[in-house]
């Protein structure tokens, strides 16, 4: 191959790879999280990678519909890549109609939005997400929020707070307000970026001539609503003097009132179950109860576990309304945030063993690494092209194998392997028959 | 949502969902292979779906450049999705220099190909391979072969044969049989459909004057050099014969009895590994070792586990070659394959106890389910929206869920929770701080 012919190997930006170390720690999270979503009876689903377009257009809001993968494929077929989750549950809800109810599915896969990479953005990420569909119970939104709790703590992280919010009390703020149904979702995605930019800004965005033009006295309602502070009862007790003489928003206050109940129930910590009447989430899909998951030490990376009800997306596809609700883990953003709170695991080798070769005995390597590895113990031989004792250790230095079975000819022809720990440089000198049975005893 | 405006829930053609059962029994199947791949010390690595379309193109031949999905992205970029898992390690390996060699991977992911869609046949299918970058020695090549003949016998597959090959004697077939550069391709193409389509077929089409308009003699060459058959060792003999004065047969015919050898050594099966001279494999990156695995129940299926060594794949990308060597697992396909040879186990529920919800007291529920799972036991409470008892045992019986653990108001106010054994409708009556260690003795 020719240097000036070469492709130069790179990656599309906001695209990464996840070699070994990574990879290993960032299935650790996951595994954790699978854990927890399986003891709570959740159960997996895989979709395709590409869906027909429209079946993804139209559910997420004006944004998302720019920043979908979307192109013709080889058919001229209108095709994207998934952008959530959660949509492509809600077709299968509609295409399956024989799946039992309630279905409780869980679903760890990539999804792909053409977003300016950033600090923790990325093009490509894992979205991890547990959904039931059929359920209208409060309890199951209880029960999400309290999957959000089980995973956090399981993955020791201490220091987080859940936001949680319902639509149907925005939707009443914005009867209260007057606010034109036009006008809704631009209100909403304002409301919602309160704690970015502060309570005076919102006014300001609300009523600037060039923006939505809103007269002062329905943002000045608005303010209100956002200055209501407190404790969770403190909070509810306002919004029922506030919202309570609309039938939508008694209808929220009581979910959202329900919701907690049943949450103590389940003895989640109430101190990190917080009601903030701002979080609206951007998705135009929600219905009811939403929530966003904060880490109190690293506020700047915003949610990295939110969801919501949204009972009337399945209707999309159905034309009759399932309801259903869910929570969706920001995987790599989660990930990336333990990073720095130094919460990931030490990333370990696969290998426990490495079993040297040399050229004169390769099959006695051969056969002692079969025998290791037929006693469960994780064993390689070594495949480099310098087979010198030096160059075998320092490989197995650089990759953290723990211990090394030696084989030079002359000890292995007298039934003798040495292993050495690698830690220590300390070397014990064992029979084959033996070896197996000496390693596991290994710490 | 009105009934006509509702969009069709409907997948790509080629395209699937996996519902939880079969998932289960998929991610059963891809466990055992990542066991088997992790006990000899492969790592894992992920690359992304997408990649700049010059990464992939050029390196599987002209076919796949057609098939391959490929489009522009947002920011007019060039893009595809990943065609194979080779490509992107080969990029992988260029791309972090840093990386230890020899470099052992396993990645398990989805790869496209815009394929017409045919029995066992799908546009979005999973691939697991094992490749070792950096090693040039046989003893790889005869684990790669292990590797596949240990995954197939941890799978409970008797009845397969692995085809092997080396590039280097078809290379020779080339030279003996005075093949131009031009022509190589085309030739290798024909050869690999020797077991298809019948000797006679193939000499016909070496030599029809609207296709390759080979000489006769020279395709009389082809021909005795594909009627070689018997054990290895006579294969082997008589290939000497034939290509022996060829100094890249002579190479290729020592690499094939290295890599018996040393896969002897290793203690597989001799019955099952077969020289096959006329395997050629469709991708043009083959450099040396080549390989194919069929199920002899199954043969129509194909290949499920193949693959080969690609000495030069690396160098498209470093300008500079570095040996490799690996194997794919068709995971759809084999999937498939034994779902027919009923070799899959039986899937079963997630949750391994379901607690009824009534709506008197719908917080005892939750206790018991928290305590229940609190000792390690899957536990599901029902959510529901019909919470007569009947339609809650419904529903743990579609979904196999062997006890149900009924919450009566009055029973579980007297501390008593009935243990129902759904398989023939046994109880007993337990009471809350005994639930879970009875549970955990049930079978």
């Amino acid at each position: 191959m020719n240097e000036n012919n070469k492709i130069e190997p790179r990656l599309l930006q906001g695209f990464r790879d996840f070699l070994p170390a990574r990879k290993m720690q960032r299935d650790w999270l996951i595994d954790i999280v699978k854990e927890v979503y399986e003891s709570f009876g959740f159960q997996p689903l895989e979709t395709p990678v590409l869906e027909y377009a429209d079946v993804l257009l139209g559910k997420y809001g004006a944004e998302a519909n720019q920043l979908m993968y979307r192109f013709k494929d080889q058919g001229d077929r209108d095709v994207a890549l998934r952008y959530d989750l959660t949509v492509p549950f809600s077709r299968v809800i509609a295409q399956y109609p024989e799946l039992p109810k309630p279905f409780k599915r869980y679903q760890v896969a990539p999804v792909w939005r053409g977003d300016s990479p950033q600090a923790g953005r990325y093009r490509e990420f894992y979205q991890f997400d547990a959904d039931v569909a059929g359920s209208s119970s409060m309890v199951t939104d209880a029960e999400i929020v309290c999957l959000i709790y089980t995973v956090m703590t399981k993955l020791g992280i201490k220091n987080f707070v859940v936001r949680l919010n319902n639509r149907k009390i925005l939707n009443a703020l914005t009867q209260y307000a007057n606010i034109d149904n036009d006008n809704i979702g631009d209100v909403l995605t304002i409301i919602d970026k309160l704690e970015k930019i502060g309570p005076e800004n919102v006014f300001c965005e609300l009523t600037k001539k060039d923006g939505l033009n809103l007269p002062k006295e329905n943002a000045e309602k608005i303010s209100s609503f956002l200055k209501i502070k407190g404790s969770n009862d403190e909070i509810l007790t306002q919004l029922k003097k506030l919202l309570g003489s609309i039938e939508v928003g008694t209808q929220g206050i009581n979910e959202l009132e329900e919701v907690l109940f049943f949450m103590e129930t389940m003895e989640v910590d109430r101190v990190k179950m917080i009601i903030d009447t701002s979080i609206a989430r951007g998705l135009t899909y929600y219905t009811g109860t939403v929530f966003e998951t904060q880490l109190t030490d690293l506020m700047e990376f915003g949610s990295v576990f939110s969801g919501g009800r949204y009972d009337t997306l399945i209707g999309y596809f159905t034309g009759q309304d399932i309801p259903a609700v869910g929570a969706s883990v920001g995987v790599d953003r989660l990930f990336t945030a333990m990073e720095k709170l130094n919460l990931l695991p030490e990333s370990k080798s696969t290998s426990q063993v490495l079993v040297t070769v040399f050229p004169e005995n390769t099959q006695d390597s051969l056969r002692a690494a079969k025998t290791i590895r037929a006693s469960g113990i994780k064993a390689e031989v070594y495949l480099g092209d310098k087979t010198k004792l030096d160059a075998q250790l320092k490989y197995a230095n650089k990759l953290g194998i723990p211990y090394v079975v030696i084989t030079f000819p002359d000890k292995v022809e007298k039934d003798m392997y040495i292993v050495r720990k690698m830690s220590d440089g300390s070397q014990n000198e064992i029979s084959l028959t033996n070896l197996a049975s000496e390693l596991k005893n290994l710490p």
